[in-house]
């Protein structure tokens, strides 16, 4: 999407020298946009450790360039299969709960693995990562091609021009190669000419709704109001919130959706005022073992001191201010399922379903024999 | 309650000087506890424009004590009355809405009136001005009594001994003269040795729970956790919230409540988790004309700076940082409205009932007349 003006992705070859890989240091954003570039496997798993990339579709991606790398180096090794086999552990390491990290890691050993040469290894690395790149980007993009018909219906029911869309958290293009998930049927219908206005719900405690999906929409020229969090239940009680679309971070099945924590209560609001709410997802978020999310999904506690302190900018730095009593506790939940009950829709690469199971495998009948 | 050890109310005469009232200066809190002197009306009134005490029991009480101030002036004016009556403009013109400043105020000139001589008056003021706040207090250990009720039935049900509470807001003592409204049967609870523990919702965007809540529950020794607006579902999902007790700013004679932003949605998730909703208030926050909350009920929409702006400490100095980006436009609803049908019940000063006109009715039969 657009930055400045020019259309970006989120992880890139450079475009002079095919042996560097540029990222967006998306720790800097929302005040700087800082361009890093990595040149080997090690600071691409810095990179993806410390989170100046981050999301499901972009850490897989991030994963694949940073085996393209490793190829390269390899090249250079005395064992090119040995160096090869220490970049993907070092990669694996950085991020070991996100599923897209070693699936990426795993194509690309196996692409690697059927040449022989070292020069055709590393062309079949660096055509794996393009490939797993692409797809990323493609399967978003036809996300945005399935909720822009959604968004298009919505419209034309209306009196007024402006459709209002809430979101929380960040699954937007910086979270993916490009278009992002919830994101995408909304640049989708801003490309089309629709008139869409973004709630943004700024998504405490790391802020990624007013720090990622604000600027990221911003960028690429589309309305949007930053709310706290609190604020979607009062915005759909006076029908000012035509349809939530949110991410998810593991879908069951049967169609209970684990995503950042309090995405439950708007999923809830959404509910008692019969707004949609729908949650968009490449089909590499699903998880085609757990059938119930509330009781089978662990949801992972980070440390309290994100809801103690927060940062932002003074003076033209960031800065980390305390925010309670420094002697008060803190909890730390960082996700929270929501029912399938209250899920409207999910909107996938292959269309949009309802979420219960028997919708979501006509959508993948290639997973029944998974069971 | 206590601080650092040492019981206080909000709002005191001085012990040597009768002239002097003095405050918390509530602004400060929590990272300094600074006690304000108030020798005349205009301070008292900046004191209350500016929020150095805010709350409305606490603005009543101030406004109450104001006059009291005003009268002490007066008497060494050329005309008492005029004085008096130009001090009440003051006061009233500094929270308009305010519905307890009104009646304050009025209660004063009412008193003062009666009396003839200059040092009657002053009398009338002082005696007045502890009345209203004894009354507030009063009425608060009262919500504290029966409220506690409630905690001990909860208590004798439970295989473990902690009883979970949930609040959101400032509803506690420093909203008051003492004990708070939310908070009363919290603290009422702790001294009769039940082992209660409270999760603070931070309460963006002006962080009442994060800095006041937390801090007056700290002082007085009662076990909490801050947690972020967006968790309280979470934890009641998962049987970790055992009640839920919030304040209101208006509450209609049909049982509808006006407390600020996000309380609706942790109502939501109460009924969605049949975790008993309650709701604390003195019966001067009932509206007894208005049917439907969400409908008539105005609700304030302040500035967006409060939402993209927020306040904490920074190397000992509290400092005010950036949370999104510069050009982001924000949105700053300050209450919802948690319709009737979400809400267990309400503790008033005379007793528990449930939220609805009829329940209502038969606490404040008075009140009948007034339709």
């Amino acid at each position: 999407m657009n930055v400045n003006g020019r259309p970006y992705r989120t992880i890139w070859v450079h475009n002079e020298n095919p042996q560097l890989v540029q990222i967006i240091d998306q720790r800097k954003l929302p005040f700087d946009f800082v361009v890093e570039d990595i040149d080997s496997v090690n600071p691409m798993a810095v990179a993806i450790k410390d989170m100046h990339v981050r999301g499901a579709g972009l850490i897989g991606a991030s994963a694949g360039y940073g085996m393209y790398l490793a190829a390269l180096e390899a090249s250079r090794a005395s064992n090119f299969q040995l160096h090869l086999e220490n970049a993907a552990k070092i990669l694996l390491a950085t991020r070991p709960t996100a599923v897209n990290l070693a699936w990426a890691i795993d194509r690309q050993l196996t692409a690697i693995s059927k040449e022989n040469s070292n020069e055709a290894k590393i062309q079949a690395a660096f055509h794996t990562a393009k490939e797993i790149a692409d797809e990323d980007a493609d399967f978003c993009r036809r996300i945005g091609q399935h909720g822009l018909a959604l968004i298009r219906e919505i419209r034309e029911k209306k009196q007024d021009d402006v459709v209002n869309i809430l979101t929380h958290c960040n699954a937007g293009w910086l979270a993916f190669v490009d278009y992002g998930s919830a994101t995408a049927p909304i640049y989708a219908a801003f490309d089309a000419g629709i008139n869409v206005h973004v709630y943004v719900d700024e998504t405490r405690p790391r802020n990624q709704g007013a720090r990622l999906t604000a600027w990221e929409l911003g960028q690429h020229g589309v309305s949007h109001t930053v709310i706290a969090d609190n604020v979607g239940g009062h915005l759909m009680q006076h029908g000012l919130v035509d349809l939530v679309i949110t991410g998810t971070d593991r879908t069951t099945h049967t169609g209970d959706v684990a995503n950042k924590v309090g995405t439950y209560l708007k999923a809830l609001a959404a509910k008692d005022n019969s707004v949609p709410f729908y949650v968009a997802l490449p089909s590499s978020t699903f998880d085609w073992k757990i059938r119930d999310g509330v009781s089978e999904i662990p949801i992972e506690q980070r440390d309290g001191e994100e809801v103690k302190y927060i940062d932002g900018l003074l003076e033209n730095e960031e800065r980390r201010i305390l925010l309670t009593p420094p002697d008060s506790n803190a909890a730390n939940y960082a996700f929270d399922v929501t029912p399938a009950r209250l899920v409207t829709g999910l909107i996938t690469e292959r269309g949009v379903c309802s979420a219960n199971e028997e919708a979501i495998l006509s959508l993948f009948p290639e997973k029944v024999a998974g069971f």
